[in-house]
C-alpha cells in the first residue's frame, strides 16, 4: 500500500474536514457565482452558502484518499453530491412547507414557490454539469449510478410522503425510505469515490456497505437526537418531529409494541394540533416504558457495527484512518 | 450517400411521426410502467400518456434517418428528451398555475403540488436514465449538451418569471428568453441526432442552427396563433396569452412601436383582473393597427429561412426530405 507521507502528517479529522469544505466551497463558487440570471442563481447561492458541514463530498473525498489517490479529479463528483443532496433539501422544504433550515429561512420562504421549485432543478442540472466534469475512465459508471441514486431519492420522498398519511407503516418499510432518501446517497458518496480511485469490485462492495450502514444509522441517530439530545443543544428544535406529526422509528416501533392503552395515549398526542414540550415529555417517557428508545440506539449501534465491520474489510486496501474517525464524528455527535 | 431503398420508400410525415411514437411509447412504458412506489409512477405514466406529438423524439429520429443510420439506438436518447420535455411542462405548469394541459387536468390539479414537484423531480432522473442508456462513443458529449440544456431551460424559465413582473422587456431580451426556454430543447433534438449518427462538427453546426431557428420560429409562431387562428380551431383559447397577461414577441413589439395612446390602451386592457372576448379583438385590432403582427409574421418566416437554408447545408450529406417536411409540418399548423 502506497501512503503519501505528508498525507499520513495531516492533523486530526476535523482539520481535513475544514480544508475539503474550503476546497468544496471555492469549486462551487467559481461555478455559480459569475452566472446570470440572479433569479436563478442568487437563491442557488443562498442555499450553497449555508453553514452545512459538507459531509457528503468529505465522504468521497475520503474515500478517494483512503485508496491513496489524489482528491484534485474527485472534486468535481464530490461537489457534485453535495449540490444533488442540496437539491433535496430545497424541495423537500417546499413538500414539508419547512419555514426555516439551520437556521435560516428556506428557499420559498426568503423567496417564493416558483423560485425556489426552479432554483432546486438548476441544482440538479448543476450536479450533472459538475459529474460531467469528471476525469475519470469510470464516469459512465459514475453517471449511472448517480442517476440511480436520485432516483432512489425521488422514491425515497415518494414513500415519506405516503407514510405521513398511513397509520399502519411497518418497520422494514421505514427502513425501507430511509435508505432511498439518507442512506443512499452516502452510500453514492462511498461507491463513487471508490470508482474514482479505480479500486476492485469487492471494495466498491465494502464501501456500499459501509455508506449506506452508516446513512441508516445517521438516520435513526437522527430521530433518536430530537428527542434525546440535550435541550440546550437542540433549543426550540427538542421534540420537532413529534411536533411536526413526523413518523421516526421510534414512534413505528413503540405503536407495534406498545400496549393498547399505551398506544391510544401516544396516538391522542399525535392528532393534537398543537403539541406542547408537556407532551414531548409524556411521549418520551411511554417511549422509555415501551423501551422503544433502547431498541432503537441497539438498532443504531447494529448498522453502526455493519458500517465499521465494512470499514475493516477495506482496511487492506486502504488507510481507514480518516472513514474511522467520519464514523465515529458522525455517529457520536450530540445534537 | 448511402441511403436504404426501403427507407425512401416508406410513406409521408405522418406516418412516420405515428411509427415514432409508437416505438418512444413502447419504450416508456417499458421504463415507467413495472416500477413502484405508485404514488411517484402513477403521476409520471399520467403525464407521458397525454395525447403529445411527441415532436421532439421525433426530431431526433428524423435527424438520425436522414443520415442514413438506424434509429433502433438513438431510441433511448430520444425518449430522454421527451421526458425531459415534459418534466419542464409539470413543473412549468406549478409555477404557471395551469389547471389543464392539452384538455386534461395537470399533475398538481389532478395531485396536489408535492406529487406533482416530486414526479417532475422523477422525471429528470428518468431522462438521465434512458439517456446514459445510449450506445455511442459519442455518450459523454451527448449526455454534456443534454445537460447543458436543462441549465439554459432553467434559466430560460427563470427569465419568464422576471419578464412577467417587468413592464420594460426588449424585443431581444424576449427572443433570448424563448431561445432559452423553447429553441434550445429542440436544438438539442437535432445535434444529438447529429451525434448518434457521428456527423462531422459542420453538421452539427448547422443541426444546432436548424433546430434553433425552427425553436423561435415554431415559439414565435404559437404567440401569433393565440390571437390570429381560427377561433373554432382554438375553441376557448383563443387569446389566452393576453387573458394570462402573458408576455409575447407580438406585444413587446407593439409597446416598442405604438403611439402613446396605443400603448395606453393596450396597457389598460392587460391590466384588468378579467379579460373578455371583446377586449381581446379590440387589442387585436390595435395590434394591427400599429403592425405588430405583420412584423412578428415576417420574423417568424426570417427565422424559418433561417433553418431551411441550414437543411439545405446539410443536403449534401444527408437525405433532409423529412426534416424539410417536418419543418413545414410544425410553421403551417393552424392551431
Amino acid at each position: 500500500m502506497n501512503i503519501d507521507k505528508s498525507y499520513q502528517k495531516t492533523a486530526d479529522l476535523s482539520e481535513k474536514l475544514a480544508d475539503y469544505k474550503k476546497r468544496v466551497h471555492t469549486f462551487l463558487s467559481a461555478k455559480i457565482n459569475p452566472r446570470r440570471p440572479f433569479s436563478l442563481y442568487e437563491p442557488i447561492h443562498y442555499t450553497m452558502s449555508g453553514d452545512g458541514k459538507r459531509l457528503r463530498p468529505a465522504l468521497t473525498l475520503l474515500t478517494v484518499e483512503a485508496f491513496a489517490s489524489s482528491v484534485d479529479n474527485a472534486l468535481p463528483a464530490a461537489a457534485a453530491l453535495e449540490l444533488l443532496h442540496n437539491f433535496t433539501l430545497v424541495h423537500d422544504d417546499i413538500m414539508d412547507r419547512d419555514a426555516t433550515r439551520r437556521g435560516r429561512a428556506t428557499v420559498h420562504n426568503k423567496w417564493d414557490l416558483n423560485i425556489a421549485l426552479l432554483s432546486g432543478d438548476g441544482l440538479v442540472a448543476l450536479a450533472y454539469e459538475a459529474l460531467l466534469e469528471t476525469k475519470s475512465e469510470k464516469i459512465l459508471s459514475i453517471s449511472r449510478l448517480f442517476t440511480q441514486g436520485l432516483i432512489e431519492v425521488c422514491e425515497g420522498q415518494a414513500l415519506d410522503i405516503e407514510f405521513e398519511k398511513r397509520n399502519d407503516v411497518l418497520a422494514d418499510e421505514y427502513l425501507d425510505m430511509i435508505g432511498k432518501k439518507t442512506a443512499c446517497l452516502l452510500s453514492m458518496c462511498t461507491q463513487i469515490g471508490g470508482l474514482l480511485a479505480n479500486v476492485t469490485t469487492e471494495n466498491i462492495a465494502l464501501l456500499k456497505q459501509f455508506g449506506w450502514s452508516l446513512g441508516i444509522a445517521f438516520q435513526i441517530q437522527d430521530d433518536l437526537l430530537d428527542i434525546t439530545a440535550d435541550q440546550k443543544l437542540l433549543g426550540k428544535d427538542f421534540g420537532s418531529d413529534i411536533k411536526q406529526h413526523k413518523k421516526t422509528y421510534i414512534l413505528i416501533h413503540a405503536l407495534e409494541k406498545g400496549s393498547k392503552a399505551q398506544v391510544r395515549e401516544i396516538s391522542d398526542i399525535y392528532n393534537k394540533t398543537d403539541i406542547d414540550n408537556d407532551d414531548i415529555f409524556k411521549v418520551k417517557d411511554i417511549f422509555t416504558e415501551i423501551g422503544a428508545i433502547k431498541h432503537t440506539q441497539e438498532l443504531a449501534t447494529s448498522y453502526f457495527s455493519t458500517a465499521k465491520n465494512a470499514l475493516e474489510g477495506l482496511s487492506e486496501s486502504a488507510d481507514i484512518k480518516y472513514l474511522d474517525a467520519f464514523l465515529n464524528f458522525v455517529l457520536n455527535r450530540k445534537a
